[in-house]
C-alpha cells in the first residue's frame, strides 16, 4: 500500500474542467446529431459488466481490465469497449424487435494502466454499430459514415485504411508451417512491427518460396495501397471481390479521396472477422478511430447475423479538429441584501433573454474585484444606488 | 461462484435502450440549459478515485461503496457521489483561479448492491455545488435553482423542505446523555423511524424532563412546518436566525408556496454542517433530490471556505415528471446496387433539410416488410422503376 496525498487520482484517471468540458459537449452533439440524422439510436449500457460474459468476449487483454468482486464472489470488470456490451444488448433483445439495428453511443470505456504513462484509463467513445445486415453496403455504411463524422470535427487531412481480416489471416497460414507461426506474425502485425515480422520470419526457417512470399506481400501491401497489389498471393478469391464491390461502392459515394488500402492491417480484436479499418489524421501517431466487421462476436453471443461498426476515440478527435472557441457572453449581477428582490427581477428578465447570469451577493465574497475580473458584463445592485 | 448465463448483467445494473435514451437525453439537455444560463459551469470527474480520498469522505456508507484494487495495491472505489470528487477538484485547482466557484454535473454515480431488490447500482445525478460562498444568499440560490429545475421539467406538485444539521445534533445532544444517544436518535431520523426514535428515547431512561422534551420537539416539528414550531426547543439561537433570514430570502423571491421546514430532517451524507433540504414530489416515496451546506466537507480537503449544493436522481424526475413524447418523423429508404448513387443522392438532400433517414439496400436484409413497419415514410429505389 503506497500512501495516497488527498487530492491524487487514480492512474491514468482525470478531471474534465468545465472549459474542456464545453468543448467535449460540442464534439458530443455534433455527433449525435449527425448520427441521428442517418437513423441511429443512441443506447446506454452499465459501467460494470460480468467478466464471464462481456470481459472475456470484449478482446481487451486482461491486464487491461478493471476487475472488481461482488458481493456474491463474481468477477465483474468495468466495460473496456462498447461493441460487446451492444452486442449483448441486441442479441438478447433489440434484434427481436427490429432487423437491421442502427446504434450509436457515446460512452466512457476503461482500460487499466500498469504505470503512469500518460494513457487514459477512462476515455470516451462514439460510435456506431450496425447489426443484421451482412451485406457489403452495410460495411459501406460504416465507412461513410466515419468519414462524415471526422469531417464534421473539421478534420480535412485523413485517411481511412481498410483491410480485410480474412484474408491476412489466410496468407498468414498459408505461407507457415504452423498456427503458432501465423499468430506470432500476426501479433507483429498489430504492433505494426515490420522490422520484427521480417525477423520473425526468417528465424522460422520456412520454405524460401513461403518466406519469400511473406515478404514480398508485406512489401507490396505497404508501398501500393490498393486491392490489385495482393491479388497475386491470394486464395480467397471472394473476399477479394468483397473487397474490390467495396471500393467500387465507397467510389460510387464519392468518398474515393478518404480511402487506401492496407493488407496488413491487422487488430488486436480478435472478433473482426472481415474487412477492417482505422481513420488516420495526418500527422498523428495514433488512430483517431478504427471499425470493422464482427460477425465473429454475434455468434459468441449465439447469433448469426452479421454485423459491423467503427469507435471513434473522443480525445483524439479533440486533438486532431481545429481549436474550438466557445463564446461567453456572461454577466455578473452583484446584489445587497435590500436590493435582493429588484435585482431578482432584473436577472430572470436577462435569463429569459437567453444571457447567462450570474447573481452573486456582495456579502457572499471577500474579493469582488477579483470575481468581476472574469465578466464582461456586471451589473451593480447596491444600496447607495437604490 | 454461481454460473452467470450468457445475457446476465450484474445486480442492479442496466440497460438504457433507445426510446428512454432520447427522453434521459431532453432531462440531460433542459437541465444544462438552465444551469448555464445562471452562471453554472459542467464538470467532470473520473468514475474511478481512490478510496483513501472520496470513498472514505463521501459519506456513503463502506457496504454500498464498489470497491477494487489497483495493480500497485491501492483500494479504488467507483465514485459513489458528485459532491465529494468536485470539492477535490474545487479545492486542489477551481478556487485558486475563482471564488465563488458554480459548478454542475451530470453524471452517473455507483452504490452496490447486496440483493435482487430493484434498486439500481448505477444511476444518473444532476446537481450543482457553490462553493466558496458563505452566505444566506448562496442557500437560497441553491433551494431557488432545484425548485426551477423541478419545475423546469413540469413538475408542478413537490416540497421543498429545509432542515438544519447544526439545529438538530443540538437539540440532540442537549436532550440526551451521551453522544453515542444522539448519534442512535440520529441514524432513526435518518431512517424517518419515528416510532423507533419514541422507544429508543424511552429506553434510553432519561430525565423526564429531556425525554418530554425529545418527544414535544419531534411532534412540533412534524406537526407545523416551521421554523417558530421548534424555537422554544433551540439554544443555538444563530442557526435559527440564519433560517429565519433564508426563509424571507426565499419569500421575497416569490418561492414561498414550495417550502417547508422540517427539523427532524437529517442525513446519512454527514458532511451536511448546517441547512439541509429535500425534494418531494407528491405521491412519492423517495425523494427527487437532497441538498445542503457541507462546509465540514470542503474542511475535509483542507479549505476554510463554505460550500452549498443539492443533487437530482434523474431516474425519479423521469418518473415523476409527465410523459415525454418524443417525435419521430423517419425515413426509410430502400435501395438496388444498380441505383445506390442516385438513392444516396436522394437520401443526402433529405438529411440537409434535417429528416431522419435511414439509408437500407435491399439485399442486407430478409424481411423487407418488417423493417418497413418502423418507419411512416418510405422512399424505395429498386431496379425495375429505374
Amino acid at each position: 500500500m503506497s500512501s495516497i496525498k488527498m487530492f491524487e487520482k487514480p492512474l491514468g484517471m482525470r478531471d474534465t474542467l468545465p472549459e474542456i468540458y464545453e468543448k467535449l459537449e460540442l464534439i458530443r452533439s455534433t455527433g449525435r446529431a449527425l448520427l441521428r440524422e442517418r437513423g441511429y439510436e443512441l443506447i446506454k449500457t452499465p459501467s460494470v459488466e460480468y467478466y464471464d460474459t462481456v470481459g472475456k468476449a470484449s478482446a481487451i487483454s486482461d491486464a487491461r481490465l478493471f476487475k472488481l468482486v461482488d458481493s456474491q464472489g463474481n468477477t465483474l470488470v468495468l466495460r473496456p469497449d462498447m461493441t460487446t456490451p451492444i452486442a449483448r444488448v441486441a442479441t438478447s433483445k433489440l434484434l427481436k424487435e427490429k432487423i437491421p439495428q442502427r446504434l450509436a453511443y457515446f460512452a466512457n470505456v476503461f482500460r487499466a494502466q500498469q504505470r503512469e504513462g500518460g494513457r487514459p484509463a477512462e476515455f470516451d467513445q462514439m460510435g456506431i454499430e450496425l447489426i443484421g445486415d451482412n451485406s457489403v453496403y452495410a460495411d459501406a455504411e460504416v465507412i461513410m459514415t466515419a468519414i462524415d463524422l471526422v469531417k464534421a470535427y473539421q478534420i480535412t487531412d485523413f485517411k481511412v485504411t481498410i483491410g480485410h481480416a480474412g484474408v491476412l489471416s489466410c496468407i498468414l497460414k498459408d505461407y507457415t508451417e504452423s498456427d503458432a507461426q501465423a499468430d506470432d506474425l500476426n501479433d507483429l502485425l498489430v504492433q505494426r512491427n515490420f522490422v520484427g515480422f521480417e525477423e520473425a520470419v526468417l528465424a522460422f526457417d520456412l520454405p524460401k518460396t513461403k518466406s519469400d512470399a511473406l515478404l514480398a506481400y508485406i512489401a507490396d501491401a505497404i508501398s501500393l495501397p490498393s486491392i490489385e497489389a495482393i491479388e497475386k498471393y491470394v486464395r480467397k478469391n471472394d473476399a477479394l471481390e468483397y473487397m474490390r464491390n467495396l471500393a467500387r461502392i465507397l467510389d460510387a459515394a464519392g468518398y474515393e479521396e478518404y480511402i487506401a488500402f492496407d493488407f496488413t492491417l491487422s487488430s488486436h480484436m480478435s472478433y473482426y472477422t472481415g474487412m477492417l479499418f482505422e481513420v488516420f489524421a495526418s500527422g498523428s501517431g495514433f488512430p483517431l478511430g478504427n471499425g470493422g466487421r464482427y460477425d465473429g462476436l454475434m455468434q459468441h453471443f449465439g447469433s448469426q447475423v452479421g454485423a459491423t461498426g467503427f469507435g471513434l476515440r473522443v480525445d483524439r478527435v479533440f486533438e486532431a479538429m481545429p481549436k474550438i472557441k466557445v463564446e461567453k457572453d456572461e454577466v455578473l449581477v452583484l446584489f445587497t441584501a435590500e436590493r435582493f428582490a429588484e435585482a431578482l427581477d432584473a436577472v430572470q428578465q436577462m435569463r429569459a433573454q437567453g444571457k447567462q447570469v450570474t447573481f452573486q451577493s456582495y456579502e457572499g465574497i471577500e474579493n469582488i474585484e477579483a470575481l468581476k475580473a472574469h465578466f464582461k458584463i456586471i451589473n451593480e445592485y447596491n444600496s447607495r444606488e437604490a
